[in-house]
């Protein structure tokens, strides 16, 4: 059901124009009455923003926190566009809060693709009212939805996660750039949640929903790239009529995320295995995250799980440079739980073992750098031949 | 003629059994005489350094910077193996420092290899007497030292710059994991200058090599690993008579290690194309290196260099999330001085003498960020099929 799965919601996807042969590439979330409700957004820390995320933003401290809709696209990220770019999104906008009812500012934008080439209006503006039409609160309208938005993603990204008398639903693309802020992810969350104000007891939606993102869609790195056209948007129609706690809110939040990042990571382009790397004993969680972040992305460490070649000398390479607290001779590095180095050297172990972790398709890196507690997980993927190919080239 | 250009220096390259097949794998280079000369070096900041580099700081801090040779192996990294990892290097020292007639911290070692497996002294320990013998002042004995200290290197690199009445010679091994700052990398430097006291007039002689270091080794990147062994050596054996004024002798040190750099980038592993990344107009020359690493080691733009597309919306995303002073409409992108974006947006240009420059092996993306007077270069390479299989496996 994703998005459409909370009370309160419909969506649509159609063709527009902007893929080739008909591809579905115009989605829209919007409320069932076309009514602003509580909303809130996170978004890249890019300074070549693309348009749709500059008017999202703004128009989220327009509304003081309410939407009626996002409209997004896919195939043209719209960014490096100049001002005909901004002015295509204030239309497509335009466009979709007249047909709704609602005022301009109430409806958000995402957009993704390519960069540096203008939209093409025409079809975008033929596509709207189709899209309109389209609306409703089926599970195949939030399917159409999430394809729509797709761009080298193989699979749909939809999630429904119950909480105690409400619902989060959310969709999402993403396959490539997964780092480091959010990189080129969209994601819409719907929720039937009660939330006042845009706030949940003393606690903003939006710092709700960036706290979901920083431990989901932060979490992972496949290369190292921040895109211009991130994107991630929560909805709360109150429909349920039950208004959660923040921290009841904040984990089914959390959970939707974090399922979204896992099926991202596992659809990441061209990728073969989806490894978690894990840092404990590190001086603090901060430091801890730092460790992990380095060894997840390691160039050499993602082509030695590409190899499946547990060659833990690059993990701890990785770790003596990732500028925190490590000490050589307290350092241990298991592959799916085998410990292949204790103490900063090589241990006998379960060869064979190693081996069979290393094929399947989910690894798990645990380094202990034995001098804190600090503990971080971060999720990431082989780097093979695969990534290569698809991003050699644009055309 | 290499290291053995300068005035007073000989060396050898002989094969000790670390690498199969009878390999070249042991290198020296000495004083002809074996005496101590004022000597410098720079090491890698990796905190797992390789019992090597660690070892060879402290002998230059022992002899308050001087050196009668360099003995280097490769094939083994010799990194994380413990007390005895440094007891073999203390013994590689010794062996070699008993042969010259010199002191044992007269004597430094550098290693390239794989990690965290222990090193065949046996062989080391046969081998060591062997490589003396060796050691000549020919152009062949340089040669092959600097064959000796290859990895998958597929070129010997060597080089010899004639300064102001002295000479500089240097051998260097590298062609992976260039980066962030030295990365597996050794170089050794000779130099027949005369420098007082392991310093140039006011300048100290390590000084001079750190300078040159900054402005060729760590001006480039391949990917983004900092080895546990990276090295970098200087003696200098004053046998010329000539003493040459620090900036004479640094333009040198710098000729060299630059010459060196392009080298190891054009033979880095897997590589098809070398890329110079340059940032303009940046706020300072800081903000421009930042902005130009971050371009240089972006896997989307090292892959489109691979697929010769010229895809500047990746620059550009680059470019607004290194953290610097980006204004996008100021922005201005060109492959081989064709402007392909200006004022952030699209500009008609030559297709064709793009596509031209991006189908040779030597690419040029400028980057102007026009608010500013910083600028900066870095190299890169393309990433391809052939980096994924020379790193997905280590046997």
């Amino acid at each position: 059901m994703s998005v459409t799965g909370p009370l309160g919601f419909v969506a649509a996807g159609v063709a527009c124009g902007i893929k080739a042969a008909g591809q579905l590439d115009l989605a829209l979330v919007a409320t069932d009455d076309g009514t602003a409700v509580p909303a809130a957004g996170v978004f890249t820390a890019n300074r070549a923003a693309a348009p749709s995320v500059q008017l999202s933003r703004r128009h989220l401290v327009a509304t003081g926190g309410r939407a009626a809709a996002v409209v997004l696209s896919s195939g043209n990220a719209n960014a490096a566009t100049g001002a005909r770019g901004m002015h295509d999104v204030e239309a497509m906008c335009a466009a979709t809060a007249a047909g709704l009812g609602a005022m301009t500012e109430e409806v958000l934008v995402a957009q993704t693709g390519l960069i540096g080439i203008p939209l093409p209006v025409g079809p975008l503006g033929s596509g709207i009212p189709v899209l309109l039409d389209a609306r409703s609160g089926s599970r195949q309208a939030a399917a159409d939805a999430a394809t729509a938005i797709m761009t080298t993603d193989t699979v749909r990204k939809e999630v429904l996660v119950e909480g105690e008398g409400f619902r989060v639903g959310a969709m999402a693309k993403g396959a490539a750039m997964l780092e480091p802020s959010m990189a080129t992810m969209l994601a819409v969350l719907t929720t039937d949640a009660q939330v006042g104000d845009a706030q949940v007891g003393d606690t903003l939606l939006g710092d709700l929903l960036r706290h979901s993102v920083e431990g989901s869609f932060n979490r992972m790195t496949v290369d190292g790239c921040m895109s211009t056209n991130d994107t991630v948007l929560v909805l709360a129609s109150g429909r349920s009529g039950v208004a959660p706690g923040a921290g009841a809110l904040a984990e089914a939040l959390g959970e939707a995320c974090q399922q979204l990042a896992a099926s991202m990571a596992a659809d990441a382009e061209g990728a073969t295995k989806v490894a978690h790397v894990v840092v404990e004993g590190a001086v603090s969680d901060d430091e801890a995250h730092r460790a992990a972040r380095k060894v997840a992305g390691s160039l050499l460490v993602k082509c030695s799980l590409n190899g499946e070649d547990p060659y833990w000398g690059r993990v701890v390479s990785e770790l003596g440079s990732a500028g925190v607290g490590f000490e050589l001779d307290r350092v241990q590095v298991s592959y799916g739980g085998v410990a292949v180095c204790r103490a900063g050297v090589s241990v006998e172990h379960d060869a064979a073992a190693v081996r069979r972790h290393m094929a399947g398709r989910s690894i798990t890196i645990t380094c202990g750098l034995g001098i804190g507690a600090g503990r971080a997980a971060v999720l990431t993927t082989d780097l093979g031949h695969g990534y290569i190919d698809e991003n050699r080239g644009t055309s």
